[in-house]
């Protein structure tokens, strides 16, 4: 049985109130040795998709890991609680809702999938059988089973196995290649205000140099992007297109907010113009 | 003497410009081995309440540890900083106003209280003993005495014993229980917007399935709270009572800010009508 | 060649989409023993010099460290990335735009320059040679240089020496002492709404008990600041004075925001009339 060195850590709790901190005391209470990465704890509220796609992003640059992640809106219902046997030999714990799949993909796929058993957790972990509450399984069984795992229990000893199959999972963003526009959705806005498209730039080819941009819903009848490298190629107010750091076309300002501009947010639909404007 | 394999650190600092940092390079400068794990730095500003109750969530759930914890609006003046031993093993290390103490009760009660003594703790730690601002004793007295003490100086060598009946206490939340109705006081709002009152639902009997609720000095009358044992048990737009994961009853919508809703914040006063409103 | 116990990392990309886990998951796969301290990842967006405050500040509390910091708004361009050896034996790594200069001058001065080589990073971290992003060196390169260095990879492996003078530096801010009064520059706001400026108070002699205190281009003509040791020697509404925990002269209100009292944000300039104002 593996011990792993690091546990990694993705929520939507925010750091007030003592939610995150709950979770890590517990990992160090039961698992001292592993040390805990933060992924993101600023995941949007109860926004499954936004937690799966920045776990996906950080998951395959660590090394293996148990990856812990509960954005869990169904706390308490019937979802079920999860451990994922990845093909690189990590172990993705969290709710059963679409989250862990886009990271168990980026680690090669997923091997085996477990139902986490509450008891059998809480017992593993000398906790009181009784304490699960039915709005913080974060503390209360994720963090307990993903400390247990690191820590070399085996998963058949605290979860049954069940089929990948039946794993709950998201649908993808809408993407539609139509004669002469694409139309995306807006996966991401950042600090920066930079608009992350479900587009990947590289399968667009010829890319023009100039590309009209389209919100749909929005007043503004159509922006020029000029298709450049990175921040620096922009002039001041220039809106730009590039391939940004995670694979998705990307609109951008050089040191301004792009969404803001564009009157964009994450789920908005754009149309790019990819026939050359000129 | 023992040593502590961890830190724990609450503030209300932030983590803009470099004030959370600061204290954990102090730490990791005087005590390398010991892990940090942070506990919040999102404490409502010179807030000690706030951050007293976000201690006392997470202290029982680390293994013993130094917990650093400094929200602290009279630093510089003669309130005095403080050293508490637990009857679990824990050291808590901070200002004498409160903010100690519910960890400490948490932690199996105060076994010894001490008053650090700014000069023996930076000479022992080996920093210039004129160095001791005025406005940030974190940094400058509280980080070094939690270090040293994580890394196995006796507490006698760096504080002078004092009497655990003269630190300083706060008064509790409000919470009286009247002829068919109940007065709490509002301790929490969390980032989801679920209001935590100061009633443990388990200490009322029986409990109605509804719940007529007041805000008092809102113009509102009064809402209906459904009892529920999780937030995916309401409909949309449903107001629900329910047991939260800290053992306060809680009021909360699915999906949806209660606290928004109801023109609650921390402080407000809320009258829970327990007899069935049907 | 020296290993590194301790990674400091310092930055502006926030901690939502898993920008800093990117980073932090990239130090942990390349050298697995070195702990990281976050120093802030809440710079303001492409403000190099509030990075290079903060950074300046905590570098020179850590144990000898490898310090990697990115505010990068010039990423993907010709601008150079570095590594810097200090007297004290840290390492500084990031851009080339005076983002790295406050804290080597704080760690006894640069002793040796050097320029990364991109691909000799990156073959050395056994990434691929043609994955470094035009927008995203923090994980592409820097990460992973740090990563190296901390792990013993000697910097002439990784890089080509260059002169120190080379080096971009930031234009220090304004602080004119005219005859009855001095014009300094806010270099901070903090979150309790302090606000610093660019005058060490140390340098004044005598200091008078209040100051005359304006903010330029603010209509309201003058305030009234007492001179003072700490927050809690002011009543509350009144405006202080006081050498803060930086060696800044800062003004303050007890429990509430001077900044906003004073219509004052960073790069104000304020006048101080600093002959007694009775």
């Amino acid at each position: 049985v593996e011990r792993y060195e690091l546990i990694t850590f993705l929520s939507d709790f925010g750091w007030q109130g003592g939610y995150v901190a709950a979770c890590e005391a517990t990992l160090a209470a039961i698992c001292p040795h592993a040390r805990v990465l933060h992924v993101s704890h600023e995941v949007a509220l109860g926004d499954v998709r936004d937690g799966a796609t920045t776990l996906a992003r950080v998951a395959p640059l660590t090394p293996p890991a148990v990856h812990l992640a509960v954005v869990d809106p169904g706390v308490g219902t019937e979802r079920r609680p999860l451990a994922l046997q990845t093909d690189r030999g990590d172990l993705l714990v969290g709710p059963d809702n679409g989250l862990l799949g886009p990271a168990a993909a980026a680690l090669g796929g997923v091997v085996s999938a477990w139902r986490l058993v509450p008891e059998r957790v809480r017992l593993t972990a000398s906790l009181p059988a009784n304490g699960l509450s039915s709005t913080f399984h974060g503390r209360d069984l994720f963090a307990p089973a993903a400390a247990l795992l690191a820590c070399g229990s085996p998963v058949a000893a605290l979860a049954e196995p069940m089929p990948a199959e039946g794993l709950a999972t998201l649908p993808p963003p809408l993407l539609e290649r139509l004669p002469g526009f694409v139309r995306a959705e807006v996966v991401e806005v950042d600090r920066f205000g930079n608009v992350a498209l479900s587009l990947n730039l590289d399968s667009v080819a010829p890319v023009p140099d100039t590309v009209a941009v389209e919100v749909e819903g929005e007043p503004e009848p159509a922006w020029l992007a000029r298709v450049v490298r990175t921040f620096g190629d922009l002039k001041p107010g220039e809106l730009g297109l590039l391939q940004d750091s995670w694979g998705h076309a990307g609109l951008t300002l050089n040191a301004a907010s792009a969404a803001e501009l564009l009157g964009a947010r994450r789920g908005s639909v754009i149309r790019l113009v990819l026939t050359s404007a000129t």
